[in-house]
């Protein structure tokens, strides 16, 4: 034993009786953030770094800026960093029911059911709920709707992630004080208990909810909290989810606004049990399916600008928030390269991208279809000006193997034919507008961003965590001991817990 | 403070006091294992898990196998895990002679340079310099030639990786223990000094080298250690690489075996400082380039039981021994999914391939397109039949678009031509035989493997780490960083460090 050591260690010494004898009753942190990218794992994150260095005055050809501070998301800066396994009871490739069944209940189930184990018999509860019951406060935050299968998992357990009226109406049985983000899908259906009269907005009144929908109501929250709230964006374009983070309109809020209110609502200066919040970005998922990059990366931004809401509150809470972030599997197969680029990256060429695919489905090729009715058609001048206004994409740079894909998918999507086999353009359109979804994948490939698949693929996906009890995420682990570590966390027990009272 | 903790908190006192005095002489590892798959990333680790499930009599389509430990790798099954990005000083998508250069050196260059900064004025030392200056003795394994860029660079500084005597003059001068896997690009080149009549060979003589390359007398080493050996595998199909693992002849060893030779050479009971060993997969990236998913899980194979021999070495040295393992970039864009299975994936296709892409275009192919001469020229019973052997693909059960696809290529591996575009063959093969690339490709995405490039690409990479000081290896970090950390572990001091006696 060196003899010096000794004072510098007698003050370590004294400093972890004091720990031990402080920590034994304030280990749980009080105020809990659970961040899903849907669809998110590495490729998603490392595409918004090398976009993000390049909107900020760097380029991909100069990767070493990818190192600077300003061009990092929020969430590869976390402290801890793991990695955990998505494939659910019997795929490889999970959907978002299972995995959301998963990090919510701690168990695996099969693609389409939430919150109940694969043979559909039992139903279990949700970390939200334990949370819940044991104090806390709760807050499922989405950019889809307030029913999609990730948000419905903290609250429902339903054999079918279809069954839309029951898991509206286990939402507003939950009695959690705040949902917010997109809409319900079907709000005017009747509620689960066979009552044709009661609709789900009648029985969220009935339950003390009040459902906002205009901005400046959802953010008087921030003075004027409220105890049960539904805030649901004005604008919801499709499946009653919020528009991509590109297309926002002025009089909806951000995932980053939504999460501002969620904050201020749920958080007292009383003496309480704090809060437990779920936000998910729902739409990179959907923008992954359409192999749409840009609009990816623009859900990411705003997720990840949610994200730093959260680190936000946890400058000022240091000692009692954990914040989690993680993804419930990668969508589309993306990938940080492609064929045509070789070793050279070009995201200045998504610069030119001004609006997802979806938002061009809607609008300007909607239009142009109308104006354009003889069949077979060439590509003319006037869709060249679409293309350059609204992605960017220089037709006539284009290569001729390109050309060819365009003109073969604007055949299909104007004309309903080209003379492809059924096989080709199934692997070339999924199930997506032939003509937009072959843009997207052209400007992609020019930036080199590749995509492999329509659906979601099976890699493993990073786990960040920051705050107190982060260092439990540390390591390689299943997307089911997420639920299990955040419990542990919250001091929740062993899961899975059955529920008593189960609804199928 | 609560009272009745005090007995337990000061014997976790006591326990503190003890580790501090003890821990501050004995905190390195004294034998450092670091172990590169080169293109090896999250994709190349899940395939090869999911492949294993497989073979091991579960199913893909019972993902829930993927759980169990025989299924998994000893590298996902470390304690710790990390993400590092790879990118180099000019590139989202760095070289393998960049990359190396970061973790080996720990600075950021351009690709294609070895051991020295972006300007190329100055060369900096490796950990591997570093460590054999410190006393510890130095061994470099790969499955590829010992003068490839990942090697190289912890033996030699260069301004362009193409310099082989070069390079493979500084790897005699480097005085290392042990070189062992593939050869020598031009073991009878001129050595760098000019002289043309000092061969490599030759001057490995004078440097005390002994040059062994048969697997008898490697073996023997395990019994007779030597000071200095190159054990170089009898069995060297192209570029002085080990054959892929699927295609390994009896007379050679497999990487597995050369790690438990270089562990036995380079050990020793008597006190010394220990060693560091370096073990390159590199043939995980050769086999990606080519998009053959079975040759990189074959290699992946491979390289993880060279871990597992590290791993029982751990496990004896328990408190002396850290290993880490991470790859330098990610290599062809692998997916887990493909558009043609959308959420299913079918491992068990794959087991049909009996051997890689390049053994069946030295063998069977060449075979083949010498006996079939005459264009053009429709896919035979013949090529059927070949197809099936060695690939297990059933021709007749292909979709229209596949059998589109391999009669185009079969033209052109063929004939030398087909109706394409010059854009989308180059999409389409890359700089490889045609007709085996489809072949690979096709039964790939069978399978719901999906690629979308031949280069590396730029995604972060996982990096796992067990045993002392492992710990330094968690969060997200820079491909530099590993330098720096495997510096810090072995206490070698501040990277990076300049040679003194640079030569360039």
């Amino acid at each position: 034993m060196r003899l010096h050591r000794i004072p510098g260690t007698i003050a370590a010494a004294a400093i972890v009786l004091l720990l031990l004898a402080n920590g034994a009753c304030a280990n749980q942190p009080k105020y809990v953030f659970f961040f899903l990218g849907d669809g998110m794992a590495s490729s998603q994150i490392q595409a918004t770094e090398a976009y993000l260095t390049t909107i900020n005055g760097g380029s991909a050809t100069e990767a070493v800026d990818l190192l600077k501070s300003k061009n990092r998301l929020n969430m590869s800066k976390m402290d801890v960093v793991g990695m955990q396994t998505t494939y659910d009871a019997h795929a490889l490739m999970t959907d978002s029911a299972s995995s959301a069944t998963a990090f919510a209940c701690g168990l695996k189930t099969l693609s389409g059911v939430i919150g109940m184990d694969d043979k559909m018999n039992t139903s279990y509860k949700s970390i939200a709920q334990l949370a819940h019951e044991a104090g806390k406060k709760v807050g499922i935050l989405t950019s889809v709707s307030l029913d999609h299968a990730t948000p419905a998992a903290y609250y429902a357990s339903v054999a079918n992630r279809g069954y839309m009226n029951n898991i509206a109406t286990q939402l507003v049985e939950s009695g959690y004080e705040f949902f917010g983000g997109g809409g319900l899908v079907a709000p005017n259906s009747p509620a689960r208990d066979g009552d044709t009269s009661n609709k789900i907005f009648d029985i969220l009144d009935k339950n003390g909810y009040k459902v906002l929908n205009d901005r400046e109501s959802i953010l008087s929250l921030k003075e004027d909290p409220r105890d049960r709230v539904v805030c649901i964006n004005p604008v919801l374009p499709s499946s009653s989810a919020m528009p991509y983070a590109i297309d926002k309109p002025a009089e909806n809020l951000s995932l980053e606004e939504m999460t501002e209110v969620a904050i201020e609502n749920l958080y007292s200066d009383r003496r309480d049990q704090g809060f437990f919040i779920m936000v998910e970005g729902g739409k990179i998922d959907w923008a992954c399916h359409a192999n749409d990059a840009v609009a990816t990366i623009g859900d990411m931004l705003d997720f990840d600008k949610a994200i730093g809401v959260a680190l936000d509150f946890y400058k000022k809470h240091r000692n009692e928030t954990l914040i989690v972030v993680t993804g419930d599997h990668e969508t589309g197969g993306m990938t940080i390269g492609h064929a045509t680029t070789a070793y050279k990256a070009y995201y200045e060429k998504l610069e030119g991208q001004t609006n997802s695919y979806e938002h061009f489905g809607m609008n300007q090729w909607t239009e142009h279809k109308a104006n354009n009715t003889s069949c077979p058609a060439d590509i003319n001048e006037d869709m060249k000006a679409l293309m350059a206004d609204a992605f960017g994409l220089n037709y006539e740079a284009l290569n001729d193997y390109q050309k060819e894909k365009l003109e073969d998918a604007y055949d299909t999507s104007l004309c309903g034919a080209n003379d492809n086999s059924d096989a080709e353009n199934k692997f070339l359109y999924g199930g997506y507008e032939p003509i937009i979804v072959t843009i997207t994948h052209i400007l992609n490939e020019n930036a080199s961003i590749g995509w492999t698949s329509y659906s979601h693929t099976g890699v493993p996906v990073p786990i960040f965590a920051q705050g107190r009890e982060a260092r439990l995420f540390a390591g390689f682990f299943d997307n089911t001991d997420i639920a299990k570590k955040l419990a542990k966390a919250m001091d929740l027990g062993d899961l899975p817990v059955e529920k008593e009272d189960a609804y199928q």
